[in-house]
């Protein structure tokens, strides 16, 4: 949480934390700021002090929503800035930086950059900044394990009502697909539109757009609706201009957030539109068994890396190859069990193989993850997936965010 | 265009380019790639031969649709890399550039970063690289003016169809929006809905996201639709809870693009719903004649700059303040004449005042620029802009990629 930071600073030795980039779709900057919807700004968060926000004179209105303490960026007059640096863009930006650092007394000790950025400019300005302030270190952390992460994995009260309020409109909207699914008839095996031309998956595609947009959400990083063979590919969003099939497994895996690149929820079921054909029930069974097996053994403080391994005893056990035998394996159980979630999709703590696995990817409190078994077959045309997201409750309760069916059957007609 | 980028390469003596991050909402990826939905991925594009796309398994569909020479990264051994690293995830990620690189014959000269991402472990990974590579010079560019922004800054024909093609959507929508103030009659200076409450901006937003969502496009970094006070702060994206009025200005500044973070349109109109004030017709009529000027004046080659200067020169004579005499300014006119559009809202060239300008700031072909003067007095209550998007086309004609009336009053009824 927000106040487990000084905590961390401290325990990680660090004198401030500095943010950067556009307030939205922009997970560590949204999370300081509140999502104020700012083109370009930075934050200093000194140790034991409360955060400054930096933004440019047109958005002081923007800037002053997140009820931060604010400076403006104009003030630092980038005119005498760039004459100091010789016309060096790069240098003038560094020393912008150490003089705003140093308004806030941080001119020696550890300083981690945060922000979702341009690289390009972010790198030639920090590595300069380094070289003029060597009394300053500046810092990234390890993929997937900053200090900043690790305050965010442990949600508060606020951030649980956000998630659930995307998951309920995930599985409306999740709800309306299948309606829609269900109101076209199948002709010849494949769904049908009132001008006789099949049902496609662009034109699902589009209404899902249309409902979450209603709704005030979007799917920034897109959803995966992939039927048949690439429904075997996991990550494979499927065929736009492919017609939806009947006996044929489809993967709707929904990951959507809040309007402006807020809170995600993320979720996955598997159909069958009309039956489902022996070799997809039986898949559908062996996934069914494990992600029930997972849901009921799911304990507060528990090593996620424990659950992917039993995830894997209990596929190898049923005839799957897994991952845990094979990085490269393209069929089988070819993935982790699943990962923490907020304002990124994908966040700690994760449910990966222990090997891989950190000592910080645990069960505590206040996380909120996905648990999300699936089996892979693109040579036999068919992959299955279940997910849903869990708040790990400090009273230990599993609590899955939105209830949805997990029927793998979708009536239609014809 | 991308066909001058080994001559860039050249000029500026870079051995290669290496983009990291998402597929899309990631313009250097998505430039390289044209937008496959990859979660994460690595490109390399050494100097003289073909980019080459490193992807995760699960996403060798999705990578595959980019038609580049590809990579699976699960071929880089990261158990192995983890050992070797002693368990440093840093270090191992290092090792696995390195290794990504030579094998593309890249063990020495300039490599340029690129990629919107996290900035935390992007940094720490590319510094260590730079730590254990001695003989590569790892780099970042100067803000706004890297060699892709080069590249980037100039467009192709499918480019400008696809520019062309949101600018339909824009207008389309500004249409629909047009339209939709003025089926509700004003009561009492406000308008009103057919259950008797005053029609909000909260209302006409979640509208015209839908109107966007529908057209296939989406507009990540929100729009503005401020009315009043608002509209005199260039970028306060407006009140969501504010009643619509009669006779007070409205900015309408919107910048969609293709969904997954495509190309952009940029476009603004200002509005003054059922009639106009004497004083806001007057700013407008003076934002109008500055905007009729440049239109006319602009002329292939010419420095950006220099249009800019004129601007500040005729609201001068206007009686305005502007930049160009305090960067700080809040009242007058108050930023750029415009900016280079394309896979960002904001890219090459800009339209800034000569002391910032670079000598790269010209309109050359291909380019695609906004022109967008604007004259913003919040302490009077009102703000106006006027903004098209122009096509640099290398015949020397200025092209406005999608037309639309520049009127001040929207009609209402009441």
């Amino acid at each position: 949480m927000k106040s487990d930071l000084d905590r961390l600073m401290q325990e990680n030795d660090l004198a401030a934390l500095l943010v950067t980039g556009a307030g939205q779709h922009n997970p560590a900057m949204y999370y300081l700021t509140g999502g104020a919807p700012l083109t370009h700004a930075d934050l200093i968060k000194p140790r034991g002090a409360a955060p400054v926000l930096f933004h440019g004179t047109m958005e002081r209105d923007e800037a002053a929503k997140s009820g931060l303490t604010l400076k403006n960026l104009s003030d630092y007059n980038y005119k005498n800035l760039l004459q100091k640096a010789n016309g060096d863009r790069i240098l003038a930006s560094a020393l912008r930086y150490q003089q705003m650092l140093a308004d806030h007394d941080i001119t020696s000790g550890r300083v981690a950059l945060y922000g979702k950025t341009e690289l390009n400019d972010a790198f030639a300005i920090f590595t300069r900044l380094q070289k003029i302030a060597p009394d300053l270190e500046i810092i990234g952390e390890a993929p997937g394990n900053s200090l900043l992460l690790q305050a965010m994995a442990t949600k508060d009260e606020t951030e649980i009502e956000r998630i659930r309020k995307m998951g309920k409109i995930t599985t409306e909207v999740v709800g309306l697909t299948a309606e829609f699914l269900s109101s076209h008839p199948a002709k010849n095996g494949k769904l049908t539109k009132a001008d006789g031309n099949p049902l496609t998956i662009g034109d699902v595609k589009r209404q899902i757009n249309f409902w979450l947009a209603e709704r005030g959400a979007e799917a920034p990083e897109g959803f995966i609706f992939a039927q048949g063979r690439d429904a075997g590919v996991p990550h494979s969003q499927g065929n736009p201009d492919e017609a939806l099939e009947t006996g044929k497994t489809i993967i709707f895996d929904i990951f959507p957030c809040e309007a402006g690149g807020g809170y995600y929820y993320d979720f996955t079921r598997t159909w069958s539109l009309g039956y489902a054909p022996d070799g997809v029930e039986s898949l559908y069974d062996d996934v069914r068994s494990t992600y029930d097996t997972i849901m009921g053994e799911l304990k507060l403080n528990a090593p996620g890396a424990q659950y992917q391994e039993k995830v894997c005893d209990m596929f190898e056990a049923l005839g799957h190859k897994t991952i845990r035998g094979d990085l490269t394996l393209q069929e089988g159980y070819i993935h982790s069990l699943g990962h923490g979630l907020g304002l990124h999709v994908h966040e700690a703590p994760s449910f990966r193989n222990k090997e891989y696995a950190s000592d910080k990817d645990v069960l505590f409190p206040g996380a909120v993850i996905t648990v999300e078994p699936g089996l892979y077959y693109p040579s036999k045309g068919m992959g299955v997936r279940l997910e849903d997201t869990v708040w790990v409750r400090p009273d230990g309760v599993m609590e899955i965010l939105a209830e949805y069916p997990l029927d793998l059957v979708i009536p239609v007609r014809g």
